[in-house]
């Protein structure tokens, strides 16, 4: 039987690549390769993509392949790939969701606390030999009973917010309506939010509903004692005032795994030494990488039996 | 009314130094300073000590102080204080149990997830430049789900297992008698422990009886991807079979806040990269250290007045 062609996009660790080099013939597009470098044939062919990364998966590159029909995501984000358009075309897009809520929310928590308690910093005090020199670290932020703000109650924040209950931490959330919680406080705006609790974690989906929805006016609420965790994507918090404040000190501290324009991202935060940064690693554990690699294998192979599709987003 | 002489080990935040100074007429020995840098009516006139650190408080220094009838400890572990000596003599000692549980605990747990996704090699990666210039961080371990093995399931090993519930961890752990847990699995035996497990997070207190009670075997059982916890004290494990065990890569990873020799530790945990370092700062925030300054001056001020001590110890 003929192999179906498919376009992988960026790289797969071996325990993808190997399975879909085995099922489909595959065409592959690194980081940062322009769509010329693939043989004429692939565009002729090609029926499916097994889509991967944080660049935009735009209307011009889907309609390059007049075959294409389908759009397997690799995480659960999708708010660079235009699903409008591949709607209009009858594409499908599925992505890999739930299978990474997990990591997602360990990852938010590891960050408040090592936010919060200095754990970076502290790490350079003892390799800088600053312990043995100069004595005791500063103190730091205690975690357990602190307020923390909770930026959207889906699945990945009510993750993040079931880790805190045994620290005794007292809960407030954002959502555009109340939802059952162990008495969790509702709040309906993010600055009444923010100016409630001394930290402050995001965990809405990114897309053009939520970009800014962290803005100047929630930053200056959470203010010079307060920390920012943001763990959803770069574009769902007003990176220019996060940075203006984390520089003059109207906010405290802030934890970050997502920016705009990442991986290269905004020098000014090189300079700062009260922000955690974290290289978009949120779902970034072998064992989740392996669990999201089956996924968008298993929607791939759904499509091309004709049965429906796992997680489909479209 | 004659102010009573009390004689301050360290150096007192000031929020404690400014009362002590207020109650009493403090005579203090900083770091490293030596008894003869005292006034000789120190030696004559001190009630109690108001004592701090992790340097020992040996019969020596407590037989300089004939009026000396109590010791007021700054700090749950009293492990470097000659109990035995000072209730033969007669000297009361206290700590500062409990108000530091939460603290302790929140960083054991904070250490666990920073160290299994490594986050100080990610913030490293971010900021060395190699996030823009090589691409992706390396996939890291998943802390939801995973086995994770408490070493003492007193007040902080408790405090520590609960946190890790809503993480779906599988617990463990060592302990002399089963106890009454909700269905996590007893070890009569550490190398057991540390066999069935991926991480081990040590939370029995210091003292004689429980030094290098993680040794070699059980470092070894631990292995090459598992992961070692220290929150308790540097004595409670074989430091030489830990920083063999580092080096060979025969243990996957530590994460220690307390070591031999503090805070002049083993410069051979500066040349690895599979160990997250910290200055012993576990009860290290200002919320936690003046509720300890508090409870100190209480015990103090409870001698004194002729009033049961709150937190004894012998």
């Amino acid at each position: 039987m003929t192999k179906k062609p498919i376009l992988t996009f960026e790289t797969y660790d071996d325990w993808d690549a190997a399975p879909m080099e085995a099922e489909y013939q595959v065409y592959n597009l690194p980081h940062g390769a322009s769509l010329d470098s693939l043989p004429a044939k692939a565009f002729q062919t090609v029926e499916a993509f097994a889509f991967k990364g944080h660049d935009a998966l735009d209307a011009r590159i889907m309609d390059a392949f007049p075959k294409l029909g389908m759009i397997a995501n690799y995480g659960v984000g999708f708010d660079t790939i235009d699903v409008a358009h591949a709607t209009s075309r009858g594409i499908k897009v599925t992505n890999t969701p739930d299978v990474l809520t997990e990591d997602v929310a360990d990852l938010a928590v590891g960050m408040l606390i090592a936010a919060s308690r200095g754990m970076i910093g502290a790490s350079d005090w003892i390799r800088s030999g600053n312990w043995a020199k100069n004595g005791a670290y500063g103190l730091q932020s205690k975690v357990s009973g602190s307020r923390v703000g909770i930026v959207g109650l889906g699945r990945i924040g009510r993750a993040v917010a079931d880790r805190l209950v045994p620290f005794g931490c007292d809960l407030h959330y954002f959502a555009r309506q109340p939802k059952d919680t162990p008495g969790w406080t509702h709040h309906s705006d993010i600055v009444s939010l923010a100016g409630a609790v001394d930290s402050l974690i995001i965990c809405v989906s990114g897309g053009p509903e939520t970009v800014g929805i962290v803005g100047a006016e929630a930053i200056a609420a959470l203010g010079p004692n307060g920390l920012l965790v943001n763990a959803s994507r770069g574009t769902t918090v007003d990176e220019g005032a996060l940075l203006a404040a984390l520089e003059s000190g109207a906010l405290g501290k802030a934890a970050l795994d997502v920016f705009l324009n990442e991986p290269d991202i905004d020098a000014r935060f090189m300079a700062l030494d009260n922000v955690l940064l974290s290289p978009h690693q949120s779902s970034g554990t072998v064992q989740t990488r392996k669990i999201m690699g089956q996924l968008q294998r298993d929607n791939l192979a759904a499509y091309f039996a004709g049965k429906p599709l796992l997680t489909p987003v479209n």
